[in-house]
């Protein structure tokens, strides 16, 4: 059985009727890059972070400084709430995480919205979105905004699965977002499309995605590049990279 | 050792002396897809939920909306019950899910009815069903029913297996449906034989199998997508879809 | 660690001074076959069950009725009880079964006999038999009744190590035949041997094998079928079927 | 949950204000090496020795005498601690030491410099090191001392990333200075570099590398020779040195 | 967590200033093969053994006859206690065997002397003998008995290194002597040395290894036929006997 998970918050500036964004590391980092270019462009402040002895034991960083790894941005105008972590969130994680954001974030958002990379099929599929929601209201705002609803019936897995289940369970209108997006690497182009199709309509905000297609061409760079050392790493020791350059 | 599992009523209309027929995803999908059709074509309304801990941390969802992943259904003309999941049960959680069954449900239901896929070594064998049963009474009922008993000796396993065992040890009355079908792929021919020959007679009721023949054929055609996605998946991470398509 | 495992008794005949004979299945299914069919040729009633958490959660049956899986039989003249499974008993269960085995049973047994498989280096050694004792007296049984005592020092594991083990250092007088016997498929002919080369001569009673002989080729029979489904379980779904034709 | 680790005190001299310099085994073995050079250069004096339950239970040695495994040396002129292990600290003790070395450690240093390899894609990478820091002041002094700040975000892993971590939620003032080396085998020219480009301006002392040179050479002899005893081992019994010869 | 071994003392003779010689198995059996002859040539007694759940649950037998799996023997004139074991020490149980050495046996013996055996990298090397201390006397008891202290630094892993260590952090003299010995297999001529070379001058007794001889070479000969039953078992159900013949 997994420990808890802990929120701190590092403001005191209040976000109520907030919509919380999630942007874990999953398939095609489609969520991590989409909701770090919004955090980026609404010039978002940390407003706290999360904590758990689950959590994998390394330090993030970036620009020379060691940071938490899993962290909470905010800003009132438009109020919205940003959930983002440099590592991937472990399975035996995913519990403890989404009862913390149930538990002690539930205060500062009145709705969530999630985002999933799904493989898509083909080129042209890449970008597509359909949604799925707990409330009529969430189902009436996805459809408002022009997404469509997921055909059939299924199940969504991963963390953000884990997080749209407690939300359910919980009574919190919440909503997944799922983007058909390039399953083998990371792929902004879904990012922006996400942004301007669904996030954009849907919670109501502008993002410059112009940034945002500069980075993913340059993350795509910095792609190939990993993946060619990864390919050294493999043949050395056997260790994967996580996605972000890992060192020691 | 497993947690335990909890049945959550969420209607208030009583089922007493009614069967409950079992139809968890396993081999050939058979018991899912026949009792999927029984659910629907009898119009059962949800009785309700099963939750445990155990169960993997996923979000069901159907027609653009988030349910719960283990359902009971219900109706009173005839009095039937249907247990029904949309994920496959893992190994650890059938312990907890079959004591539930016994301990919270068994006031709602007189006898059960489980219904297990066995792979058929021909095409010709493929509808064959034979039967086990925990008493006198349904053993009768079986042979009253036209369905022969299952020869020599063995054993059953997976979830059905599992929810037989306590069934026998808590004496209820309760019988397994073992169909031949096709162990590689969803199978709604089988599926739809077990409700003709085996469940109409023994639980007395009718059900439409004309529906289940389209929709069989529906099913079949989108898991020969699925098997082509399963591939792109696992050439891609690894991870497998679990019998529904799979977000995130 | 393991749970504990309980014996219930379902007869009111006293056994006293009875031998009780292991017939657990293991290598070669020779002692499932030997004791199966010294079970069947003495008419011995059911005496009890064992009935563990830790024993697998599967339904065993027989001619269309459920039964446990773990069965102990017994009967006065000649004073027997037999210990049979329709499932091997798992590593983690050995020690639980043991213990019940010492404390539950041993006021109903004077002795036990435990027999083991041992694979066969040639076709001419099948069916050889050497005794390991834990007492003088049992010593001198196997000697008196003309099975050679196991050469030189080793250890004897599984199901049938762990009892002698248990009754070893519970001072219970125990016995051990290994039989020499085809490793890869069930050998009713090892069993029939050890039965009139060392049960008959040791236990001091009549045993009717040309049945065994029968039912040995018909096993024979069914295990190359077995063995062709398999084949076919293995390319299907990686299940293994566990001796017994596993449904579900 | 891992046990705690103990830090004992073997000797009463005083460090406060030392710089803890960690030298762990890990990838090119370049911590090891270079800190292992800095203890013998400087003459530092056991200060102590870090015990866990969770460390693997074997007996280190050093000329023909048992000594512990993990260590603590120190000296006053400069102010400097040294961390060195002789077996890698396994993932699962990464915790346990960590917690020790902030909770009974931290008294005796006022700031702490991890050293980690990372693998250098070419021979010219050898040796470039870059820097992160938990606070301002080390960032200063990373960028006083000539060394790069680590471009980008990302995270650090093993048992630096742990301590690092550690040390970032105690707020105790901590580097990392991570160096290029070569992934395959012990490099002791990164760590001679890293001794006389980051280490020397960074702590303000003096080591000659002359003797790390000789060292290094020496070492690469042996763990050539370890490779090959290395191949014969895995061919043996499967079973992998750790770095340094593995008797038993 | 294991949990505790217990020492049974089955006899009521004094042996205190005596020393332990361990011989349990290990690589090449070197341990084994020379301590067994100990045993026999000085014709010690069984003074005990030791038992604990974390055993392997088999049950060992010598000429027909269960015994317990680990022994301790002793004797008087010379002052001599031997640890042997049926069974090789699985890794999770070194930890509670170490302990309960340390504390139930330590009363018994003055010292200890562990045996290793170390992969020679050729055939030249077979003997060569090594020792490592945990105190100034036993250092210079190994130095007086001619025996070369280990070169350099290391780790000692297995049962050995867990002994070594445990008597190590209780202040227990004790020496552990690393014989290079025929990694593959059982290598009685490195046995042999060990004893002449080594023992016999550290511990000052006399143990006729003719007879050794002869026993080296009918284990030699055993372990041949043994290799090519091991083959057939792997062959037959994956399982491995355990360097003893492994019955069930």
């Amino acid at each position: 059985m997994s420990t808890d998970a802990t929120f701190e918050r590092t403001t005191n500036f209040e976000t109520d009727a907030a919509t919380l964004i999630e942007g874990l590391p999953g398939l095609g980092m489609v969520a991590s890059i989409a909701v770090d270019q919004v955090t980026n462009q609404l010039a978002l402040d940390q407003y706290g972070t999360i904590h758990s002895e689950d959590f994998p034991p390394v330090a993030a960083f970036a620009d020379g400084r060691v940071r938490d790894s899993v962290r909470v941005y905010g800003g009132t105008d438009p109020a919205v709430l940003t959930l983002q972590s440099d590592v991937p969130i472990p399975p035996d994680s995913v519990g403890s995480l989404s009862r913390c954001v149930v538990a002690d974030l539930a205060e500062s958002f009145e709705r969530a919205i999630f985002l999933a990379g799904a493989p898509a099929d083909s080129e042209s599929e890449v970008g597509d979105v359909v949604g799925v929601a707990t409330s009529d209201d969430l189902e009436a705002a996805l459809t408002g905004a022009g997404i469509s609803l997921a055909d059939g019936s299924g199940v969504i897995g991963g963390v953000t699965g884990a997080l749209l289940d407690e939300c359910y369970h919980a009574d919190i209108p919440a909503a997944v977002l799922v983007v058909r997006s390039n399953p083998y690497i990371p792929d902004p182009g879904a990012a922006r499309t996400v942004i301007e199709d669904a996030l954009e309509p849907l919670v109501d905000f502008e993002v410059d995605t112009e940034a945002l297609r500069e980075q993913a061409e340059e993350i795509q760079r910095q792609k190939r590049q990993l993946a060619e050392q990864l390919q050294q790493y493999q043949q050395g020791d056997g260790r994967k990279p996580t996605g972000t350059p890992m060192y020691q």
